[in-house]
């Protein structure tokens, strides 16, 4: 296991105190020594990704595709090695981490697929008059470019497909920007493994060094260091609201400002309307009491607020949720902050006014530490609606039933809670039509709507938007997950009358790379 | 000549101390009174903007088109009373403000064209694949939805085309979110006949009340009212850095921060290589003289950055410029603040060490107030790296010729200026190929690269970037001039395993709007 701070195709002198990965389930320290990078180390990746930038921006897209689907070989040539210290870092089962490793390379191949087609850079031509009056028409090709090194930040949760490699990763590299990768110091083991498949790939594969870099830290300060240098050009993470927010405060007040893609967080309203109800009460509650509690409830998608109006049926929902939340096992947590988080938070919701307990899960496994029992809790919507405290994010297997005395509560509890990642209606055939404000309301806070299923299992493809109004994100007018997750590090370039010689394949004459087109205002291939 | 707050179908009350408009040219008050708008005002206009937009978001792709035309037609409707006007508040010539009304009536067609066609809102489908494994695939379709009210603020540059019904109100009326603007208060009658314009518009083609307002301010606390206002949900801006960078730290924060686009000045550098400068110095020189003055200079394109090597030429070159330009007669500048700004600016830099005069132009206008002399410095490639108070914008009829040693300090001088609207190139057939490495410098320094041209003039079309990196912009992403400057004001939403009689019609089976849509991976219609 080696713990030194990747830089470019070498690894950086390990000369800083090293700290040590923490399997969370048994407490046990894991074998390998990390060592935080310095100021020194930032200054290096930075310097590297710089110089990678001017050949890697511009480099052929096939041979980009071509590093892309290398990078997924060589984490899948990792084996059991990887799967098993992604376990005993994250506490996370096998199945979950084996299905997260196919998500992670799938990721990494859909974005090779895109970048092979070539069509995502959004070519636009708009051809020369030059006798137009009063003035001639310019000839003028715009296409999308790469804006420089983009710092990526390791989640926890998803310590392979939101980490190392992960989709802020695959769509960094693909738009053609160098990224620099902050290890989540929850998973120091894997975030090594995988840095160096990177690194392994980007070397077999002939890609310019410093297209890849990464660096370990146990606390806060080299993140800044990265948001701060002036060579970084876009920042993405994914975790809480305070450290979202932290990270575009300082990317806000550079002397150059720049993006950050910031996911913060979101409880996922689950709306129940009665006939949904009324034909599938415990259907729909053995359903979502696999959703709110699968991966400890770690999930930006788990749902964390329930919805419905009051009736028996809401009642049966409620007591069949009951049952099947009791019999769960508990679930270890990521990290022993995550699990005391959980802790405080769960039990404070507990303490405000009118919550009171549905279910608690009970079977503590023997031994095991941080653990989490599910819980859920019920109170009125007019206690929810005069209560801020109770939309906020419970970070694992937490749900509040929110129950309204009629459907302009539930609009009313729609409008409070505020900018959402997901939003979910359970209803029978037709019975949406007679919520129409409502779908509304549902519409203009969320990224994503979904209709009788779960909001967590997020498909990576094209039509995938992850993000949502504020605070799940703080641009909705981006996407983290799915291939249009590119846009996030490119910028729209114009060459206006340029020789057509030096015009980008993408803008030439002819179509070399056979890709979409806009030509006066014409789309074709 | 109505000077009230225009707040959706009707005017506000005329309760406080009213201002008047100045012809710069005179200094005579001219006719009509504008009230300053309130708290009131902007909570009205708000509320207003909101209860339109539950309407307006989804209406009908031709309606909304067929709105747009009317704006256009509106405004050709009130004639010469508008030029008059214009040319009066601004000091700019008729035949320019003719040209203005001509791109900002295209513009606003451009938009309805674009709005009718409606591929723009970027379908993407993916269909269900309910039998894949381990999970099955959802049903998933996207699409760009509008974000909701948007504040406007007219630049001073543009009466008609960046100001009332210009670029950012068309295209974001176009993406189906309301507009408030914040009216410019040195063309308050143009804009007073302007807004009156829309409002009508708006009322004949029954478009929900609310869809735009329009308030007035002498001063800069209505501007922040807006921005700061709750159900604001992003903003556009063109003028000075330190306006642009005032008002994105108010919306950064926010409660629930958004999204500012501020276009912010830029000074347009323009390399002057070598062979070119043999093969037509005089030429260059004539073209420049007329594109550093037009408009008194005061165009976010003006060049203010002339670059090139030491040699014969170039001294043939700057005799030439400085011959033209000081032929040229003094022109008005839009604001007697404007005019005050641009000799303290221009004064000041003459003084800074090493930057000797060019030219000036002498001719005043008998009597003419707030007249700019046009001028032209020099100042060599290492006093200009060595001094960055060089490279700040000095928005009127200025332009700074840095004299380099060689191609290297070119480069430098390229890194040295930062984020760019345009950068232009001048040179010879073949000649760009033996400067590789500057080309890769400019290229991420602009949003728009030319050869042999001006950067003034902005084509108003598909493949037109507008914006570009930091300073020029706060977000190089996207673009306040052609039609893709509609992505500023829109986000994605996905609707899984959605009723396929409720989607968007943009998203249903059959594409009933005939649109360009991605389906599968393939792009179709």
């Amino acid at each position: 296991m080696n713990g030194r701070n990747l830089i470019g195709n070498g690894y950086a002198e390990a000369n800083t105190a090293a700290f040590k990965a923490i399997n969370p389930l048994t407490g046990e320290t894991l074998e390998g020594d990390f060592f935080p990078a310095r100021q020194k180390d930032v200054d290096e990746a930075l310097k590297y990704a710089v110089n990678a930038f001017t050949a890697y921006k511009n480099i052929d897209k096939d041979r980009k595709a071509a590093f892309l689907r290398a990078i997924a070989n060589e984490i899948l040539a990792l084996g059991d090695e990887l799967i098993e210290r992604t376990c005993a870092e994250s506490g996370l089962p096998a199945g979950r981490i084996q299905g997260e490793r196919g998500r992670t390379v799938g990721q990494l191949n859909l974005f090779a697929d895109l970048v092979a087609e070539g069509s995502w850079v959004d070519a636009i031509i708009d051809s020369a008059a030059p006798d137009r009056q009063p003035m001639p028409k310019p000839d003028t090709r715009r296409m999308l470019v790469a804006m420089g090194p983009v710092v990526v930040f390791g989640a926890s949760n998803f310590p392979l497909a939101f980490s190392v490699a992960g989709g802020d990763t695959a769509s960094a590299l693909a738009s053609g920007c160098p990224v620099v990768v902050k290890a989540h110091s929850a998973h120091p083991g894997t975030s090594a493994l995988v840095g160096a498949a990177i690194q392994k790939a980007a070397i077999a594969t002939g890609m310019p060094e410093g297209v890849f870099s990464m660096l370990f830290d146990s606390g806060y300060e080299i993140g800044e260091l990265l948001v701060k240098h002036p060579k970084t050009k876009a920042v993405t993470f994914t975790g809480s609201f305070k450290g979202g927010m932290a990270l575009t405060k300082i990317a806000n007040e550079r002397a150059e400002p720049i993006p950050v893609f910031a996911e913060m967080g979101s409880i996922n309203p689950v709306i129940l309307l009665p006939e949904a109800l009324e034909a599938r009460a415990e259907k729909i509650a053995e359903q979502y009491a696999v959703s709110i509690t699968g991966s400890a409830g770690q999930l930006c998608t788990q749902p964390g607020l329930l919805l419905g109006i009051t009736s028996p049926e809401l009642t049966l929902f409620k007591e069949t949720l009951a049952e099947k939340v009791a019999e769960i096992a508990s679930s270890t947590m990521l990290t022993p902050g995550i699990c005391k988080n959980f802790q405080s938070l769960s039990g404070g919701m507990l303490e405000e006014k009118e919550v009171t307990l549905v279910a608690k899960s009970s079977k503590t496994a023997e031994g095991a530490q941080n653990q989490a029992l599910a819980t859920i809790a019920e109170v009125s919507a007019k206690a929810f609606l005069a209560n801020p405290k109770l939309k906020e994010e419970v970070f694992g297997p937490w749900s509040l039933l929110v129950v309204a005395e009629d459907a302009a509560e539930l609009e009313a509890v729609l409008e409070h809670v505020g900018g959402q990642l997901t939003l979910t209606v359970m209803a029978e055939d037709n019975e949406l039509l007679t919520y129409k404000s409502l779908l509304e309301k549902a519409e203009d806070i969320t990224g994503r709507i979904l209709l009788n299923g779960v909001p967590t299992g997020v498909e990576v493809c094209a039509s995938m938007q992850h993000g949502g109004p504020f605070p799940a994100t703080n641009d909705s007018r981006f996407t983290s997950v799915g291939s249009t997750a590119i846009h996030r590090f490119v910028r729209p370039l114009t060459w206006q009358n340029w020789d057509k010689k030096l015009l980008p394949p993408a803008l030439q004459d002819g179509n070399p790379l056979n890709i979409w087109r806009l030509v006066d205002n014409t789309m074709t291939k």
